[in-house]
């Protein structure tokens, strides 16, 4: 069964298959297929959703079949997630009892469920999207879990390949650059980027403070991957430096690694860095033609000035339109069509 | 106009002809058809949905229809229920009108309004599903009243049909087994799956505590049905004897009489009750081949264990994917397709 | 781009052709047609609706198109609204972002935003329905802002058209009545009933207590275009005298001018007018064949008697009902089919 539930399930050549898909959807613009009419995808979003709801449903819509999305908690019932739970409290549903009956009624499912930024173990697994996975009998497609989001690889993917050219990709200096935020957040966001980034070959730095490093394991992975291209993978701890001559500045915010044993001591370290914000002096630093990129939803004036976003350098509402061409390439790969 | 919104509405032809429906389209599987092209379904979810709204929206899909899920008070307005209100009030709209507009923009309408629990006489008489049925001047299939779950009956009907086989139901012995919940349950659904089974000619026991009986009205009912059987309608006060020989254990709970004049007692006396959980031991008294049967969503290791729910008797899956097809010969029934 | 936004917005040229074609529509009843397919549009709810979502939803059905209803909120993010805001608050994006990323997916957007009934300035420039027209890059349709009730409008209209008769509206006595309410309501609608009317050529009495004037720049706007046809703009402060010889009495509450400045002052006002309400005596006054209409939501036996609404005269649910063909041709328009 194919599976879009987490990044090593994507192998190199579906990897290169999805990418090459989305672009030709991307080059087709708003078009429309009857392909898999008849088919039916179930969208579940155990967090707020705009433009992976509305862009899935629409990838769904334009390849001839039908998406509902589902809000649990929201005129349907919250869902226990343990195994063995002995159900006598606030949730009347188990998710495998949930996910085994949306199997049954539709022919593949879409599920975002965030990082807890509680339980490290549990984000560290991406245990509830396994459990989710394990609970279906039809294929998943990740919208976002605790540990990746790679619709938005996809897209972002689909986004580079645009802007500079699939063959003039390689090599390009991507700067994933940590930005502020008042409230901590995941890091399936920033994971994704850098996998995504190494893997088409351009070379990465990730620049973010002391205490805000992304996951081991991850950056071994895109190690390995910048490795094959004969790139490398760099931190930087300053936000300036890191600015010269990029050809991608990719902001995004996350928590830093406090925020499961001392949240308190994380959000006052997080507070110390509204410096990193995003401006306009700083975009001057980079190449011309430089792109600068984010996932939305975007705080304006805190993670980048108004003059970064309204700029022409910025692609952000691309990002968001090839959400829509990477979802129609990943639903007709789930559906094999 | 056909009319889907009480028991007493379905009679024995409609009744036999839905059930002959049902088991084509399970047969045929996820099949669809254009056969309701332009038509549309209102759903309006007074209570929770996860299967009723899915399944719903999903036949009217498959039959080629369109058909939208609302639920009043989350981005709609509270409605007024009595004739003659004064609205100076919280409630901005009367149901009489919003029935009235959504009939005029629906070719039907999907209702769920759950037992009150604390007004009697307004739940024995299904006054609210029979106001909304006054109100529209489209077919109402009922979603859940206080009283029926008619939905859920021939869905149950038809995995019955296809566990034993249709000629083979006669005389088999269902169960109709109370069980623990923290909460007061509504009885819409053991009255319809005791209506349901009796009217399939099979030999019905309610095994449920003292103080848990069914309607009087209902039981007569269940009993009339039998008779023109050849079968019989009984009651057990105690769990474990019902379960010997049985070929269908269809677990539920709900709320005892006292639930309306002293809740606390009521509580009290389900509380008492929670050694009448569905175990694997008291599964294997029952006969070989024999099925376990829940609505859902059903409360892991209260209502019945783990090895009941995920062990081979089990037929809840089976049941939910049967709303599907269930629902698509309801809808062709009152679109008179 | 055609806009949909506000009334200044549809010239006379344009405001014939949709009542025409929404008239179309009226006399095909339930039609639908395959001429949007593969268009899909964004209905985007930051208040509550129940005709405006389900008929702009089953207008775009019937056309063959798609849409999705968003509940800002509820299962997506809030948003901020200030240019340059430093967004550090409860706001995760930007309704500039959000409504460019939304003309990334859609053909077209609706957009509900009501009056704030706290800040004059914004309510009287429509500043926050502005602000989304100058956001979105698809043609944007006034789902009834601060201002404007475009939707209505049309859909009013088309009532009074099937109700008289095109060619015998001209000099009808059109009395938009003002009706008590528990809760101070916005404008939009009150507005849009008015220039409507005028725009027919109907002879219009606006009937309300003092300290209820409508807005000057829309009073203005109304005598301008009674002007063109020959007939009046009059105000009454008394409700009795109104009735007398109606041929339309448009009842609506909406809130007075102190709302803003002294918000406890206007609900003590609109308490003293109960006297208002529309009785079956004061429908008695009006002329043989007279039309009561009614937006909806409508409060019972606060606004107007049961013996009015469930009376021979009220067309509440046919405005209800030619909402759906007014939006089919405001669709038609933005689409240009």
């Amino acid at each position: 069964m194919p599976d879009l539930t987490h990044w090593p399930a994507v192998d190199d050549a579906d990897w290169k298959r999805l990418l090459a898909s989305a672009r030709r959807h991307q080059r087709a613009g708003q078009s429309w297929t009857d392909a898999a009419h008849g088919k039916s995808a179930g969208l579940l979003f155990f967090n707020p959703s705009l433009r992976t709801r509305c862009s899935m449903e629409r990838a769904a819509h334009q390849l001839g079949a039908h998406a509902t999305s589902l809000t649990p908690g929201e005129g349907t019932w919250n869902f226990a997630w343990e195994e063995g739970a002995v159900m006598d409290g606030a949730e009347a549903e188990h998710v495998r009892d949930a996910l085994g009956v949306l199997s049954r009624y539709y022919d593949a499912l879409g599920v975002r469920v965030f990082a807890s930024l509680s339980d490290r173990r549990q984000d560290e697994t991406d245990a509830l999207m396994q459990t989710v996975a394990r609970a279906a009998s039809v294929p998943v497609i990740n919208l976002e879990s605790a540990r990746y989001h790679p619709c938005q690889a996809l897209g972002d993917a689909t986004t580079l390949a645009a802007h500079f050219g699939k063959d003039a990709l390689a090599g390009k200096r991507f700067v994933l650059s940590w930005a502020p935020h008042p409230k901590a957040l995941p890091r399936a966001v920033p994971h994704s980027a850098l996998l995504m980034a190494a893997r088409l070959g351009l070379d990465v730095t990730v620049a973010r403070p002391d205490g805000f490093a992304l996951d081991d394991t991850v950056m071994t992975q895109a190690r390995a991957y910048a490795e094959a291209h004969g790139t490398a993978v760099t931190e930087a701890s300053t936000p300036d430096a890191a600015f010269d001559d990029a050809d991608v500045i990719y902001a995004k915010s996350w928590a830093g690694g406090r925020v499961y044993d001392d949240p308190a001591r994380e959000a006052q370290q997080r507070a110390s860095c509204a410096n990193w914000r995003v401006t306009a002096e700083r975009m001057a630093r980079t190449r011309p033609g430089a792109a600068f990129m984010h996932c939305l939803p975007v705080r304006r004036n805190v993670v980048a000035d108004d003059a970064v976003l309204d700029g022409s350098a910025s692609v952000h509402l691309q990002q968001a339109e090839n959400r829509l061409y990477a979802q129609k390439a990943m639903l007709e790969h789930v559906w094999e069509i």
